[in-house]
């Protein structure tokens, strides 16, 4: 998983790097260790935003944290900071799995598409890393989406409104990719 | 949809009526409307939190909010703040829907237990209202738990891990029971 802060749009559709929120790292960890996710990445370059994600994760990894709540120290554990998503590939490719697939995510479909079920069927295989990247703010830049190899449908719930939180789209995506079966 | 603050259990197990979080609000509102959810009601005995949740709704829903972000207007309108959970059947029976079926959920599998496939199916048929009761802090108390009609099987993902935050737990919840046919 990999939490973009830049390059995203702003509400104008202008392209910013976005404000880390506390509640994203806690609720994407916590759930990518629920659906046993290699990694969660953080990506931003803004140096102090950086600061504070190591911060947390000094934090809840090996400082007071840890020993209050262990459960959330294993999930914090996933967590790496990056300024910028070369870096992240960079790091999976240091991992020695392989080159990674990147899949772009968006709340409008996008060509060339990639199902929920086709993307559950590549993750079975396991012959290559994926890493998922979700957007903040009001999500991934045009650029971004159009680098990556595949863009993953939207989260469709079933009526017109299609305006979740990234958190709870990460682990509706989760639990459609790595949940039962 | 309920998100019980009490009767709700402490890290100690001691019952108690947990703090109301901001984020919980948006992000279940926000899934609750992407997937058609009818109302989502917070409940809260203690007066301070429940004018809190009021003005949230205010700023949101008639206030500044409103103007900012319209598409924020729209979910917030489906929530209710209300003291217990019987305020909450109480309003139900007032839509005149019927008589509600209580279903409580667990990060532990309880008797009589619901599986999802079960749960969907009672939706589907729409005989009666169904209420949802999600437990802030560590959880809904077993008397709770004992009074609801059903409680649903607990969210898996493959690990032995599970500690979903509520919002995520609420986002995979609405997405297995209302989302993709």
């Amino acid at each position: 998983m990999a939490l973009i802060h830049h390059p995203v749009l702003s509400k104008n559709g202008d392209v910013i790097a976005s404000a880390v929120t506390n509640l994203d790292l806690h609720d994407i960890a916590r759930t990518s260790k629920t659906y046993g996710v290699g990694r969660f990445y953080v990506v931003t370059p803004l140096e102090d935003q950086a600061e504070l994600v190591r911060k947390i994760i000094d934090h809840w990894v090996s400082g007071a944290g840890a020993v209050y709540n262990p459960i959330r120290r294993e999930a914090l554990l996933l967590l790496r900071v990056k300024a910028s998503f070369e870096e992240v590939l960079a790091d999976i490719r240091r991992k020695g799995a392989g080159d990674p697939v990147t899949v772009a995510t968006s709340a409008k479909p996008r060509v060339p598409g990639l199902s929920f079920g086709e993307l559950k069927g590549m993750l079975k295989t396991g012959e290559r890393p994926v890493v998922l990247a979700l957007g903040t703010a009001w999500g991934l830049t045009e650029a971004f989406i159009g680098r990556a190899d595949y863009t993953l449908e939207p989260i469709t719930g079933g009526t017109a409104y299609n305006h979740l939180p990234v958190r709870s789209a990460a682990a509706i995506m989760l639990d459609r990719l790595l949940g039962r079966g």
